[in-house]
């Protein structure tokens, strides 16, 4: 959970709500019921609270403590690929302990989010034998808790990181010859998320490459990634994917993969249309639907 | 045709064969019979006229002139997405006057490669009633010939343009704004290529995304773009791609072109696996249908 402060080429927007469990659940709660670990200050609006339960997202686990919630100022220049970070305050975020309340321990999917790796596997250890374990994570961590990031991807199932880190990762300089690689650390299915150009997707040996969905105007970028795994995961959460389906029927859950792929490249098109979670909070299923098909007719090949 | 000296992160190539037209003509004559319209000098080796021929290529239409051939010289970085010129030298292209054997004039499909749009017009006008006009163009022409390279596109069908320079023709902020204010000047087909990450196809109010073949090693990008026309516009060609097909039967039309897409996407692929036209010169149509039937494989979804 986080306090934004975001400058675009189409304007800016100061202290609204952010963090990736923030875009994560606004999008998997289109398909699925979401239960979020997190911890926010005193200076965190118990409305949004309030808000996330409206949509059947499950808030026991938010932690509310002294101090102030995280904050995050960034930018983005015109091509809106990257961020650049302008200041981060931890605050609160310092001394995250995530504690799982009772009722979540038989959470049947866990999607850990960019987070130290010590820690999402603090996260782990609280979770009975989950049946589908994804994860995400970034540069800062690849390259300043590298052995512990490994430790935590020998237990994961789907790792959500994006082109860059994947190279950084894998030290390796082609696509398909990283994700190899990583899926040799743990994870057997890789997305690889490639910013305006779509993404990635290796799952065992099959190969899934699926482009953005075209936008007018990128408003802001921020949250992009977050709901896109938010709707992958929540699709494949609501449709039975499990560890056990890759390893038993490797064709359903690869088609299965890609259908959560499209639903996580839409998601990902509407985020990016507005500032913050503006354009998510309001989004319905009916409106994602439409531009999944249309998007599955921008991709079709009849032979 | 052209000699190039190419420096790229897998090594170099001094003075090999280049140029558009050997990288399309090549590509194309996989699929149809091609005719060549080109300038060499007294420095070009005649041997390699009869290799095109032994390709079914019709080399009539390239004038031997006194004088050294076009040389270009250019270097590519990490990304390899743009090349950087290091030298033009026009040489014999300089006083170029295009004129096609009276054996030409009846070709039913023409692509005007990357040429100042003047030439590009006085090509056109000698053939008689082509049924498909396709055509390539770069910032060079956009930004010096702007007001002729518009006359010339008034009676295009299909333009071949990268990302940037759709950007820049058409001074627009978004994919398929830019498309739409193209579509407005002429070819109601507009094909951008995005490099490592594919093509965005418009053609009518269809779009077609075809993300990039993924490749292990990239040695030389140059001639992508050529090949990936000469694969688009000779499928397009030997399968009755036209004009009137797309007024007529848009819908055929436009499954026609995905499947040509494909083609040049996968065409282009080889054409980056070896420096100048290594790879393409040996390429035979079983390893690109392989290719083909690969690359299809991995952009399906199941609905």
């Amino acid at each position: 959970m986080a306090f934004d402060s975001v400058r675009t080429p189409a304007g800016k927007a100061d202290q609204v709500l952010g963090g990736s469990v923030n875009y994560f659940s606004l999008a998997a709660s289109l398909f699925t019921r979401v239960r979020i670990v997190a911890v926010v200050g005193e200076d965190f609006p118990l409305a949004h609270l309030e808000e996330l339960g409206k949509r059947d997202i499950d808030t026991h686990g938010i932690q509310v403590v002294p101090g102030k919630t995280f904050h995050w100022a960034g930018e983005y220049d015109g091509a809106m690929n990257e961020a650049k970070t302008l200041s981060t305050s931890l605050n609160v975020l310092e001394h995250f302990d995530p504690k799982l309340p009772p009722s979540y321990i038989d959470s049947p999917v866990v999607f850990l989010a960019n987070i130290d790796p010590v820690l999402q596997e603090h996260v782990l250890n609280q979770v009975k034998n989950p049946e589908l374990i994804a994860c995400d994570t970034m540069n800062f961590w690849i390259t300043g808790k590298l052995e512990e990031l490994k430790k935590t991807l020998k237990r994961v199932d789907l790792l959500c990181i994006n082109e860059k880190e994947a190279y950084l990762l894998s030290d390796q300089k082609s696509l398909e010859s990283a994700a190899k690689k990583i899926q040799a650390m743990g994870p057997s299915t890789v997305v690889i998320k490639r910013g305006e150009y779509g993404s990635a997707v290796f799952s065992g040996n099959e190969v899934f490459l699926a482009p953005a969905y075209l936008v007018d105007e990128v408003v802001d970028p921020t949250g992009a990634g977050d709901s896109f795994a938010g709707a992958l995961v929540g699709y494949l959460a609501a449709n039975g994917g499990s560890r056990a389906m890759m390893k038993t029927a490797p064709q359903d859950w690869d088609q299965l993969l890609r259908r959560a792929v499209v639903y996580g490249t839409v998601m990902a098109s509407f985020t990016i249309e507005d500032f913050s979670i503006g354009r998510l909070k309001h989004l319905k299923k009916e409106e994602l639907t439409l531009r999944k098909e249309r998007l599955i007719k921008m991709i079709s090949v009849r032979q």
